[in-house]
């Protein structure tokens, strides 16, 4: 408690002082009547007539094209969870200042007064021409699936971060936690716990699920667990988010509980809750062990009781700690690709590019930096070319 | 056409240049995993559980207090009407940069992709969390008028720039050229050609309507017409906005055209057509005429006609000739001050506190300048403080 009150006073005092972590600036300043008949009446009827003739220029002439939305209905916010719209924006204008810095965009946060699935798509439909990307932020699950797929023929790429970009980083990590301990993916058993947004598309990802199997290796299985246990057939309570689990994982369809599932299991990635394993759990792994604790703040196991427990290399979602499996990582040069080349959505083929093109930013992995730093802008530029490229 | 073509590639090469006038810009750089987990995770969730726990303190932490939407759906833009929301962007961006050149103020453009009433009155409920201010644009009437009726509850003010901003300047103008002329207002007969948005804002606020008479001096009189001629009780075809004109204008119920009603006035304000007005109606009207012919890019009648056919005085809404009657003069100021005040709405006292403000920030007006220049930011500032001191 009293950690926490040290920690976290300066974190009020900078956000009090700035009064909102992002602004709204010119490019240019108006500085005579010339310039404002330029820039506003009347000479801006030029481009708003040119964009009336030809919706295309849209993107030459306005901010459309480099600008994202931010979008969230404040129902699963970190881990403080259904916080409210309001609550939600010091969060999103965190977000807004890492796609600017990483990534060179303008993203702005759209907080929503709702949390009807109806409501949100409608909303994200209509404020959609102001915008080049709209980034699903903080919907629960299993809202936020209906949401996203919904929004995916609005004509601007629709992503949802906590499911795809959580996936992409994971998998990242998971790549070059394999070249370090030298195995192949396609020879592994990852346990997924937590059969939430991110643990299914953690899932499909691993899994190469909607991709071309010519250019995703899929790992050998995938163990998804929730809080009653292994995702199986002989479950009666499952939801259809988890009952579609079953058609790619748990290829010999085992029962039991996630101490079940982790024996013999070559990776664990934790997006459920804290103290989830024990060292005997990991123990209980094949050798060489991969332990990725995701949970935030506080991860399924502590790097180091994992390690002492033997496993090989171990994560968290921590900034505190080695091998951070952020989102940073990602979002801003998923977007910044997909924008450069105008894509019209985000594929599990163009999330599969980002993911190798983050493991691939470390020439030499080792296993206390599977991963680059979260601040490093270099990955977005990467990561940007590698989504552009598989559109 | 050769003139024009002069006039608007610079403004088509600008905009390509720039790709957009604004841009997001974070207020801070994070250069370390220290600046990371204060303005992003970690430390994000102590400004958040504040606002959770207390929902004013949003205004404390975000950026709501100085953050206005401008809400279009691209029905009434400039001279161009039904253009769409893709069209608009550049005019929104272009009044973005003016909020925070002149007020300070971070503004965002939200382009609709519906016309429906409903469906833009929920929307902006729904987006309302991450703003602290609505500005409506170029929405044509009368879906404008009930459009921003519905929204006043919503806790934020929500102000239809082009009734009020037009009728705020436009009553500013008046009252320094009745200074200049020696005219009491309140023995003054304008017309008021135009029953649209703009109109009628304008004979309601010339009127006091809703109002206290102790702080408001109405015109003698307003006569409103259409394209039909003068609003009277013998007219069948009156809107329920046009009815509404009837019980706070013409006072003797005359009937007749744009022609007639211009007899003996000793103001007329335009905002409807070009050149509805001739030579012969401004010899027509009373001594020391006033005469403004808002139409753009063309005005009612030109000020060089006016003042050929004996007008005291003649503005319009162009920036290449004198008397500029430009809601730039009003509505970062507006806002500046209802922010500033945390107004929750903005009310017709505060209107006319704007517009008293901005006549008043002229101390010597003359024939040739009854407004201060378009880009004089010390305009907003004045307005500002008059606007949050009437709330």
């Amino acid at each position: 408690m009293d950690d926490l009150f040290i920690m976290t006073t300066p974190s009020l005092e900078l956000h009090e002082r700035l009064r909102g972590k992002i602004a709204v600036e010119p490019k240019m300043t108006v500085d005579s009547a010339e310039d404002l008949a330029l820039v506003y009446s009347p000479g801006v009827a030029e481009p708003s007539t040119a964009i009336a003739n030809d919706p295309d220029a849209v993107w030459r002439y306005t901010i459309k094209g480099n600008t994202v939305a931010v979008v969230t209905d404040g129902t699963a916010v970190l881990g403080l969870g259904d916080i409210g719209p309001l609550a939600a924006l010091p969060v999103m204008e965190g977000k807004a200042m890492l796609f600017k810095q990483l990534a060179g965009i303008d993203a702005f946060p759209i907080c929503l007064a709702t949390t009807d699935v109806d409501e949100i798509v409608d909303t994200v439909r209509r404020i959609a021409p102001s915008f080049g990307g709209i980034n699903l932020e903080d919907i629960s699950a299993p809202r936020s699936f209906e949401v996203e797929a919904r929004l995916q023929d609005i004509g601007i790429p629709v992503f949802h971060d906590d499911q795809h970009g959580t996936a992409i980083v994971a998998l990242a990590a998971l790549v070059n936690a394999a070249r370090v301990v030298g195995k192949e993916l396609t020879d592994m058993t990852v346990v997924v716990s937590g059969a939430g947004a991110a643990g299914i598309a953690i899932s499909r990802l691993l899994r190469c699920t909607s991709i071309d199997p010519d250019v995703c290796k899929s790992v050998g299985d995938v163990l998804v667990t929730d809080s009653k246990g292994i995702i199986s057939s002989d479950r009666a309570d499952l939801s259809p988010a988890k009952q579609e689990l079953l058609g790619y994982s748990n290829r010999d369809d085992r029962s039991g509980s996630v101490h079940d599932a982790i024996v013999s299991a070559d990776a664990f990635i934790g997006v459920s809750a804290p103290n989830v394993l024990d060292r005997d759990d990991v123990r209980a792994m094949a050798d060489s062990a991969i332990v990725f604790g995701l949970a935030n703040p506080d991860p399924e196991i502590m790097p180091a009781e994992a390690l002492a427990a033997g496993a090989a290399i171990a994560g968290t979602g921590r900034s505190d700690l080695p091998n951070q499996v952020n989102n940073v990582l990602g979002f801003p040069g998923i977007f910044r690709g997909a924008l450069d080349a105008r894509a019209t959505r985000i594929t599990p083929r163009m999330n599969l590019a980002a993911a190798d093109a983050i493991a691939a930013s470390i020439s030499d992995p080792t296993p206390d930096r599977v991963l680059p730093a979260a601040l490093d802008a270099s990955v977005a530029q990467r990561v940007a070319a590698a989504v552009a490229a598989a559109v």
